[in-house]
């Protein structure tokens, strides 16, 4: 949620040279010659491939994106109150952050879990956590999404059980587990199994969900992350496509047809402060996916429509003139929407200092408000396309993302660039030249290292969480006692036999095990164990 | 400062049926046909005629617009105060906001001034005034801008005063005086005396700024007030050229040869939130105004450059949800900056409740720099160019307001249709229209008419000016006492004889007899009273 500072588009006002973040020349001048369009074959109409403009032919004026704020903090109950009024001030989406220790399957009252309940996200062990978080929502017209990777099929496992409780049918459900191990390895570090298995699970799920949950994403592949750990724009665009073809390609390879999954295949980038660059990317995404799933996977058009969530960039926010951050994030705003995002999430203000407060979270979406309703950029599809500027920004992105992904290609596809090292040295290379350009001064931080105002940044903020966490970890301890501990540990023993890898594949299916696993109450801790003790433990190269 | 409420681009999301917020319509989508560009006829390289691509040809490359925060309150100490804050915090320009008694000509211990005084800018009598309100500013280094316009030559005489005083060369001089008389007419309402000798004054200082202060424009023609009073961005260019056509066809007439004063006509626009009609509005400002020079007056390159200040739009902010309107304010900044101005002012986020206070003026600054050193909109000129959208936007704005431009050339000109009520009915028509979307929802204004909070806005905050007006009043009866009244009284018996109009033309030139009044410590109501002597004050047909 904070960093000291970072990364910035702009050289100083007096500099003749000129590059995008992404380090892409920009010349002072862009005249038609510089972007020469094939418009059938480059852009296409919205809707239609290669999908540049759009994968709606209408996009946001029939259809505003989905607006959905990350959130969740402390217990369920307090979650479930900041959802209910983000949803009152009209918000349109949910988005659930989850604590470290649901994120590493570790139950409240785990040990490894202690200090960590219930701060950066909410605490859920069982699935009546989910049930208290889900109170009073309308898992039938909302779509919520779920930040959550390597116990991914637990949580969706829970949330479709929340459901059947509560008579809603899973074909009416829609939402999206994010699901994405690659990037784990790679820059997040929230993973648990070794790569074999966990891509295992995943197409897995890439099918359980085409069969039965119909309108929900199994997987969020995810730039994001990569770009928060210091990557440039280009390298979001390489990585998380190098990402799509090791998970496309498993599945296809596990004899998955490509279009019954392709189509719930669903993207995250974050948008960054370089306007012009980052909508670019958004158009190059779309256009670099589509020929990808054509040319490679020889997918039909509706599985070559790149969908994404985007979150404004979080390691663009400062602690210091914490204000200056409404100004970033709407210029984020802008960004996302001008690349046509599907669904967005736009940072508090005060998020370099701590969970954003419920006013900055207002005022985060009172941001998207005012670019949907009052800016007039949703008023046409794409205004941007024809730009001379933009349209050569996105050519450029193409060429160069696509270069580093035939690299990624090279060497056997990303699980094996990624045990190489390769992804985690490319992207620690542009987090360090950014960071002195910082320092340099040659990239300009407003109120860090320009129009420094003297005055201290407030402290970071951190709340005593002891007493949530009590509360936590007695809940965990009521629903352990309640339950019928023989057909927990029947579950689990049925699961963990499903779950055996050694053959290189799962003896059975997974997921029905898993479901059936929270059914019985057991908790996210002891579904996490039972799997690892049939797959281990991943442990990265020194 | 502030409205109730005002108008705002957007349909709703599931409208069809869009336009722009001048009412021109928009298609779903915009294809290479629907703006066919003749690069070098409608475009042109920037700093090139026609100059829709910008007034030079680096841009904000080599140097970054102006930042210009419109500040002004209390007493001249205050506001050099203000100054002296804005310019640490990194403004790059002075714009100075006068009271109301200082801009109709009344001395401040006028019974016409009271309870004005200090209110809405810094009250100035005397140049002593001037030379508080300048106290350790480097005027041979920084340019500054001062609105003002019925005593526009008063307050350029007492700048001249000040500067010769403190030993500056006129020639080292650079700013604006507003100046534009026949907005106030229109819009504003800060007029005083009649069209025929205030025409005739503004002529006089085309003149006399070209011979003696050669850095100084000695007009600002204003679509800013056009705007506020709820014109549409097509009345808003068209008004203000009609205005630049009178000005400059009775300079021409008086026997000014256009190449001798056009170069330092300057321009002052609005910039609201319709992100693209305004960026389109600003390179369609600057096409129209290069063929109207050259077509009209046979002017030269440098003539026919549309150089212009900008300021965020005050009525588009909201009392309610104060913050949204740093929302507002970026992405107008963006539209000011995408439209390539020259000069920038951002509101700050509370002015629809009161003065801004030091925290939300620095903000708007910050705003301003966010946008410059972060989102990377500088690093190429003109970056929209090319767009099908913003193309057909920019020919659509210049031949809506070419064509009211002809309907005021048909009733005689500017001064004409000003006299019939032309201008004030069109745009009377326009608020009103404006008006009732925003009532009936179909514009949408967040936190107003949607999205609101329930929250009661905070009250206006009117502090207490009377200890400043007192303050004043004193101020000026100590200036009154000091000066050596037979001068005084003789400089302005002179400027009375000089200023008479009975012949239609001035016996002698005002302005050098304006600044030796100045030099004698007549104070601005001693002044506009002679003036007023001789020409009457002007009352508006019913």
């Amino acid at each position: 949620m904070t960093v000291p500072f970072t990364h910035f588009p702009s050289t100083p006002a007096d500099s003749p040279e000129r590059a995008t973040p992404s380090g892409i020349p920009v010349a002072a001048v862009y005249r038609p010659a510089d972007a020469p369009i094939d418009y059938a074959r480059d852009l296409g109409d919205p809707g239609s491939f290669p999908f540049t403009r759009g994968v709606q032919s209408t996009m946001y004026r029939t259809r505003i994106w989905t607006m959905r704020q990350y959130a969740g903090f402390g217990t369920a109950q307090e979650t479930n109150r900041r959802f209910k009024l983000l949803l009152e001030a009209g918000q349109t989406g949910l988005s659930v952050a989850f604590d470290l220790p649901t994120q590493m399957g570790f139950d409240s009252d785990s040990p490894r879990a202690l200090g960590e309940v219930g701060r950066v996200g909410v605490a859920i062990d069982t699935v009546d956590d989910l049930h208290q978080l889900l109170e009073g929502l309308p898992l039938d017209r909302v779509s919520t999404s779920m930040t959550i990777n390597a116990t991914a099929a637990t949580l969706l496992a829970m949330y479709l059980v929340v459901a059947e409780e509560r008579g809603i049918a899973w074909s009416a459900l829609s939402g999206t587990i994010q699901n994405d191990i690659l990037k784990e390895y790679i820059a997040r570090g929230t993973y648990i199994y070794p790569p074999g298995p966990s891509l295992d699970l995943i197409t897995e799920l890439f099918a359980f969900c085409a069969a039965q949950v119909p309108q929900w994403n199994p997987i969020s592949i995810s730039g994001y992350h990569i770009r928060e750990a210091g990557s440039t724009a280009v390298q979001e665009l390489a990585f998380t496509f190098a990402d799509t073809i090791e998970y496309v390609s498993r599945a296809v390879r596990a004899g998955l047809a490509i279009d019954t999954f392709a189509p719930r295949l669903s993207f995250f980038f974050a948008a960054h402060s370089d306007l012009f660059e980052e909508a670019a990317k958004f158009r190059a995404a779309r256009r670099m996916y589509a020929r990808l799933m054509r040319e490679r996977f020889g997918a039909s058009e509706s599985s070559a429509r790149l969908r994404f969530h985007t979150q404004t960039g979080g390691v663009t926010l400062t602690a210091q003139q914490p204000l200056n951050n409404v100004v970033r994030v709407t210029v984020q705003t802008l960004a996302a929407v001008l690349g046509g995002t599907q669904s967005l999430h736009t940072n508090g203000y005060d998020e370099a200092l701590a969970l954003p407060t419920a006013e900055a979270a207002t005022l985060a979406l009172r941001t998207q408000q005012v670019v949907a309703y009052e800016s007039g950029v949703t008023a046409t599809v794409d205004p941007l396309a024809g730009s001379y500027y933009v349209e050569r920004l996105t050519d450029e992105l193409e060429e160069r993302a696509t270069a580093l992904l035939q690299a990624v290609d090279a060497m056997g596809g990303a699980e094996r660039a990624i045990a190489r090292g390769f992804f985690q040295d490319e992207i620690a290379k542009s987090a360090y030249a950014l960071q002195l350009r910082v320092e340099r001064g040659e990239a300009v931080v407003v109120g860090v290292n320009k129009f420094e105002d003297g005055a201290e940044a407030p402290p970071l903020s951190t709340p005593d969480y002891s007493r949530l966490e009590r509360e936590q970890v007695e809940r965990v301890h009521r629903a352990r006692a309640r339950r019928d501990t023989a057909a927990v540990q029947g579950a689990l023993a049925v699961l963990r036999g499903a779950a055996d890898h050694s053959s290189g594949a799962f003896r059975a299916p997974v997921m029905p095990n898993i479901i059936a696993a929270v059914r019985a109450r057991a908790t996210i801790g002891e579904i996490s164990d039972a799997l690892a003790a049939s797959w281990g433990v991943y442990r990265p190269a020194a």
